[in-house]
């Protein structure tokens, strides 16, 4: 049964001339979405770029299975954790030779804490947001216990207040641009430049950023800088993430990881570690060439597009969605928690129902893959690269639908990864 | 011009004996190898498995492509890392439940070390071979400085002498047991034993060791092991690195990397660590799962295949290749530095030549693949999986030829990864 509402013609409507007029409605080609589904989990989980599935072949059938152990030199396998990291870089600001490409997050965020730290010897605080993304957190508090620091939690909001006190202690202020549940957006300009007015270096977690949005690390001194491949860069599951140190930092960077492949001259296999210059000093071990190669062909759908479009679509469509839960959805219990200054907001609009989980597997269900986030939010990703204004007006008609037949388990939510 | 000498013949009708006989031969079309290559470089990166281009199509178009985050549940990536570590345990001796598949070898050795010395504090030494590979060493000093710990090298065939007299200061005893550059087998056994009886614990990388010959890391006692996935195991370039810690050291298990997939209830996104019971806890990030499923479908090669018979086959190799050497190159100047007695062998041979170099790269130019390690080394990586004897007899002919032609460039290396 589906309710029609008055508001929802004119909804339609809108979507429609908005889609209509969408620069970037062709780009939505460069992914292979399935059919039928309304796909809004793209900060979770990418969809697949259209390029990545014949790359990988090539990758497989020629480059492994035919050129075998030349491809780390013929195909460039080796330079591929710098190549990558440069073409992540034009993403996010960065001028090539600060970026590199591999590992997990949490690998990234330890070194790059370790780093920081390091970088900062006898200033005994890591700052950082008790919101943050649990991962970070976590190896905060073990960099912290690794070297003899201190964590102080503090609200993105009370960060400069809280340096102004106290930033003579501060080592490294470690925040996300961009609040993983609600998708606030901070102010990393004004936190930047609080960090450094206290002497303190400034790491940012780009994950929920970076692809998403215009970033400027170089031009906002930004000193490092991590970000998953998985999420707005849609590299595949699991993929690669970077790490970003800015240039100045290079020749006193000491990573807590020194595997063989950051090493000088790494096929000399010395008795002894000597960094290489550069970025190349952040290398670990053997990268995984498969999931890292995948990543860049995903990385070609950006070719072309410029992330200030990217950006203006995004809030086009995080503020339609806002407009859609409040005539479609505040009347039936759901209470947005995204600003709705656009100034404030990332790429996604979280919603609060106490029913979230229920509603979440009621709406995959239905074709529209949102997402929740414990204990009741229900979180929409907006990847301006595919989504249109019509597949918002689509999930907010079918949650409502929902609601009204109560088509959906109102149990608490079991144990599991993701709806 | 090839030289026909009275040995060469006899020497085929030998390969052809061997090969006829040969158990294991059709395991062979278990991989794509390119044809007229003969691939001696296995232990550096294993070639393409059949069954890997058709799984990782499937990972990639329906996991990813259709089924999307959902494949976290449905295509079971979220167990991955311990269905994977498992499947590798029925290959080393392990139990289930011990071994986790996931990140370079280097953040497992890290790991590790890391670890161990965590369950033996108040040891202040960690030993290791001068010999290991680089990154084991890097690693070492890297823990060592950040603990506080010292760090001793002392040869295998030392190491009982030394524990004997220096034991009860040492954490951890981090080897080998294949010398990366010789092929020389060490007696795990023993040297587990010897560091037992110090109290010592003994972890060994196995990434030249694990496909190629049996383990018993259980039966042993082993305390901590690593290896990677793309050698023996063949399961692509850079492919994940496997991590096992013996069943009775989980509950007291701390490592320095606690990242968000290892904690006990990893969706809760708690505020503060908490490890998962068991292996689980050494998981760290999200996993790089199409690198991560290459090398699970890589693993079914192994279906059927007996170790035992793997290993015999292995030393047949080997010793007919060190006959080839003997009676074809040996008196040309080449050398063998890999020991004569089976037991001592691992599963390459490694012939010392001034121009190692120039001799690799010639090698490769006719169809045959080996490696070669600075600064006069050429190393033979026998894989039983899809090696025949003829396949030796032509790398040693070939070989032959090359000296007898003069057709090598004598410089030394220019620096590069690989030949």
């Amino acid at each position: 049964m589906t309710t029609a509402l008055p508001g929802a013609v004119a909804l339609r409507e809108q979507a429609a001339r908005l889609d209509a007029d969408d620069p970037l409605a062709p780009v939505r080609e460069r992914f292979l979405l399935p059919p039928d589904v309304v796909y809004l989990d793209g900060n979770s989980l990418g969809p697949l770029p259209a390029a990545v599935p014949a790359a990988l072949d090539d990758v497989v059938r020629r480059q492994w299975g035919t050129a075998l152990i030349g491809s780390w030199n013929t195909a460039g396998w080796w330079q591929a954790p710098l190549r990558v990291g440069d073409a992540i870089g034009t993403l996010i600001g960065a001028a090539p030779g600060q970026t590199v490409a591999g590992d997990s997050t949490s690998v990234q965020v330890f070194t790059a804490l370790d780093a920081a730290a390091a970088l900062r010897p006898d200033r005994p605080l890591l700052v950082t947001d008790p919101g943050h993304f649990p991962t970070d957190r976590y190896l905060a508090d073990a960099v912290a216990r690794r070297r003899g620091l201190q964590v102080r939690h503090v609200p993105p909001p009370d960060l400069p207040h809280f340096l102004a006190d106290e930033g003579r202690q501060v080592a490294v202020v470690s925040y996300s641009p961009v609040d993983f549940r609600t998708g606030e957006l901070y102010d990393m300009t004004a936190l930047t430049r609080a960090a450094h007015e206290a002497g303190a270096l400034a790491l940012w977690d780009l994950c929920h950023a970076a692809g998403a949005l215009p970033l400027e690390v170089d031009a906002l001194g930004v000193d490092l800088a991590v970000g998953c491949g998985y999420k707005f860069l849609s590299g595949g599951p699991g993929a690669p993430a970077f790490l970003y140190v800015a240039q100045r930092h290079h020749a006193a960077l000491e990573t807590p990881l020194p595997g063989w492949t950051g090493h000088a001259d790494p096929f000399a296999l010395a008795r002894d570690y000597t960094p290489a210059p550069g970025i190349a000093r952040a290398r670990i071990g053997t990268p995984p060439i498969l999931s890292l190669l995948a990543l860049e062909a995903a990385l070609t759908a950006f070719d072309g597009v410029d992330l200030h479009q990217v950006r203006a679509k995004s809030l086009s469509l995080t503020g339609f969605l806002l407009r859609c839960a409040d005539e479609l959805l505040a009347p039936l219990g759901f209470t947005s928690v995204t600003p709705s200054d656009p100034g404030r907001r990332g790429s996604q609009v979280t919603l609060r129902h106490p029913h979230a989980h229920g509603l979440a597997v009621a709406l995959a269900g239905r074709g529209v893959v949102a997402d929740m986030r414990a204990p009741d939010l229900l979180r929409f990703g907006v990847n301006a690269l595919f989504t249109s204004h019509g597949d918002l007006l689509t999930a907010a008609t079918r949650l409502r639908d929902l609601i009204v037949e109560g088509a959906y388990d109102p149990a608490p939510p079991s144990v599991g990864p993701v709806t």
